[in-house]
């Protein structure tokens, strides 16, 4: 049997019983650590398991997904996932995969980023599409997420923006060179996140969004220090320090608004006197 | 501390091992018991847990909110979810209700049907906002669900539809003599969602979707006998005794699609041919 197990947004004791069950019997453990990242060390999981891990990268999963579901027919392998299993298309792959194998396929779900974000107090109902938001380069500064946000505010929905983390990217001069050096792990910053929102609406100009537009920072959502800092995307341009280590992610709003989200998320206010009185013109009884 | 706790959505090993250190040690243990279930008894959780549990229905938790948060200034208070703690919006209030009291709030996510859905095979990035359908009656058939579903499949999104429960509900009659007798609880199945659905396409008539539009059936997703069956609205209108007991809810698919997702989600499919040739003819290389 395949097992997906998800192993929740924060740390070791966020995998759930059944999931934990699993993984003490299983033959091979994976840890699938390439689309996100728990907030705790590999060595921390291992002792807290009682096992030693595989780290699955991604070259591991796209290429040798058949090494990871090696005699799968007969033994239990489980394939950890920071979140939940189905939160990154990688994995319907090896499902896919496990199944022309004639491999048995069991999920043990657990919190995304895409309901964890809920915390902020903002109704999971009022959210549309989910985007992602990757470093800029000089040359490659892809805004298809801008299109995205249009079309969920254009019908007063709110937008989760992940944000990009970078693990195990090959150093490109050395690539040249014919050496593979890995770079330090990056990952965006809501403060990132924000100003390249701004750049990208000042190239476009269709006002999709504004310097003044209302949105949340979120930083660890479903940790014990999770925080959240409400503002405009020009104060979120700001907000780093306030919101401390990775990973982070931020929420656009939409106008179609209830006042119960008004009065959980204005606490979380940079300046609550400023939050309130653009809520009041912008958001306030819009549909 | 007030803990809110998700429980996620299966049985009692479906908890982490952070809410259930938290529900072990607490002073007292709520159990949210009526936007959503958990699909074992309470006795069973109680074993589990070690410990007695306080079912909070409707009227506590928003007429008598202040006697869960009794003493939580100084001694631990656990609010079990079923899901995640921030799936319904009740638990709104009772956050903000704790924030006036000065008690601190923590928070330990679970999977939500919001996020574990994407074990159907399509990929949340690809879900507007979510639905609920209530059961009709002869005279209270609210249809807010068609402009949603509208807005989302105008955009090419998917729509989660999630199912009308009724727990404790007061039989009418009695309650006219003066009488409080409970009806037994009900729970929407996937046949009557899409019977229910196309109705109001049929009274609306706005093309949003018809008999042929391709749907996703999903029974006790998270489960270990969790069901997907994939279908046109028509044969999901039939598809309940494959399905099975609750909880049950409904996809439609829309045509922002992904051909991993199909796929994936074909092996599903009552009659696959069918599929096959809807989806390459409305679905496929859509945008």
């Amino acid at each position: 049997m395949l097992y997906l197990v998800g192993l929740g947004l924060s740390d070791e004791t966020d995998i759930t019983v059944k999931g934990l069950e699993v993984v003490k019997k299983a033959k091979r453990v994976y840890l699938e650590a390439y689309t996100s990242i728990l907030l705790v060390d590999q060595s921390v999981l291992e002792n807290y398991y009682g096992r030693s891990i595989i780290i699955a990268d991604r070259e591991m999963v796209e290429m040798h997904s058949d090494d990871i579901l090696a005699n799968a027919q007969t033994e239990d392998v489980a394939f950890c996932v920071v979140g939940d299993p189905f939160g990154a298309t990688t994995h319907t792959d090896l499902v896919l995969r496990a199944r022309e194998l004639g491999i048995p396929v069991s999920n043990i779900p657990n919190a995304s980023i895409m309901n964890g974000i809920g915390a902020c107090g903002l109704q999971l109902y009022n959210f549309g599409q989910t985007v992602s938001m990757v470093f800029f380069t000089d040359n490659w500064r892809p805004a298809s997420f801008y299109d995205r946000i249009k079309e969920n505010r254009d019908i007063g929905l709110h937008t989760l923006v992940l944000l990009d983390i970078k693990v195990k990217e090959p150093n490109l001069e050395s690539l040249a060179r014919g050496r593979i050096v890995y770079e330090p792990p990056r990952y965006m910053t809501v403060g990132t996140c924000a100003q390249q929102m701004l750049e990208i609406e000042t190239e476009r100009g269709e006002k999709v969004y504004d310097e003044n537009s209302l949105a949340i920072g979120a930083a660890r959502v479903g940790c014990r220090d999770q925080v959240f800092v409400a503002g405009t995307l020009k104060e979120l341009c700001d907000a780093d320090e306030t919101l401390g280590k990775p990973l982070h992610s931020l929420v656009l709003l939409g106008r179609r608004t209830h006042e119960l989200e008004n009065d959980f998320c204005r606490d979380f206010a940079v300046d609550k006197d400023k939050w309130q009185s653009i809520w009041a013109a912008e958001y306030q009884n819009k549909q």
